[in-house]
């Protein structure tokens, strides 16, 4: 699960608004030991205080899932990491992750993020693999 | 946007928890006119009575992600749908769901679902694209 998880170039973030709504965006991310982190990038975005970093914020509790489709229904599979989020917004931490997702993602090393990261803290991993 | 969704093969259903926490799966889906429709189908499952289901019958707000990862990020898109969800487990509107879903999925038409069906009334698009 852990490698299908690390060798995915995205996943899914999903968090619950302060109205109890879910909340999902597709991330870029690196997986180190226990946690997921994912950076607010240059990306264009409609806001630049993301409603992610409001959602973890207010409720930590957010969901990342990697799967991968196929037409052939043999080959599918999936792995989530349910976790508590925290915001980063600079420090050791920050860099270090951001070093990580700059060795992951070639146009990370073009352009180094420099919004905040979310630090995911893994409390439990589910999987499935149709093969 | 829309185009984009109807053709995705796969999609991700965020609903939340009765705990209030985000709960995500990938899903094979169908878009017809304001609904997302998607099945619970024969692929294994951890339980039979899906965390899905107790979720969306208990809180029905749920969040449907359809997205394109390329490494080339000019390339990068998603479309994202809130709505409500309302389950389906017999009826006219189920068996037509079911229809469109075996048009879109060969594997349907050799299997069709027997469980029961998620009907998404969209309330709200969203959509990104980096191109």
């Amino acid at each position: 699960m852990r490698e299908l998880m690390n060798e995915s170039r995205v996943a899914r973030l999903a968090s619950v608004t302060p109205g109890l709504q879910p909340h999902l965006v597709p991330v870029t991310f690196v997986l180190v030991d226990k946690v997921v982190y994912t950076a607010v990038d240059h990306k264009p975005k409609q806001t630049k205080e993301l409603t992610r970093l409001r959602n973890v914020a207010a409720h930590p509790d957010v969901s990342v899932l990697a799967d991968h489709y196929d037409d052939d229904w043999s080959n599918l599979w999936w792995v989530r990491v349910d976790g508590q989020g925290r915001i980063l917004r600079n420090g050791d931490e920050r860099e270090s992750a951001l070093d990580v997702l700059e060795e992951k993602y070639d146009e990370y090393r073009e352009h180094r993020p420099d919004g905040a990261v979310i630090a995911v803290d893994i409390t439990r991993w589910r999987g499935w693999s149709a093969g």
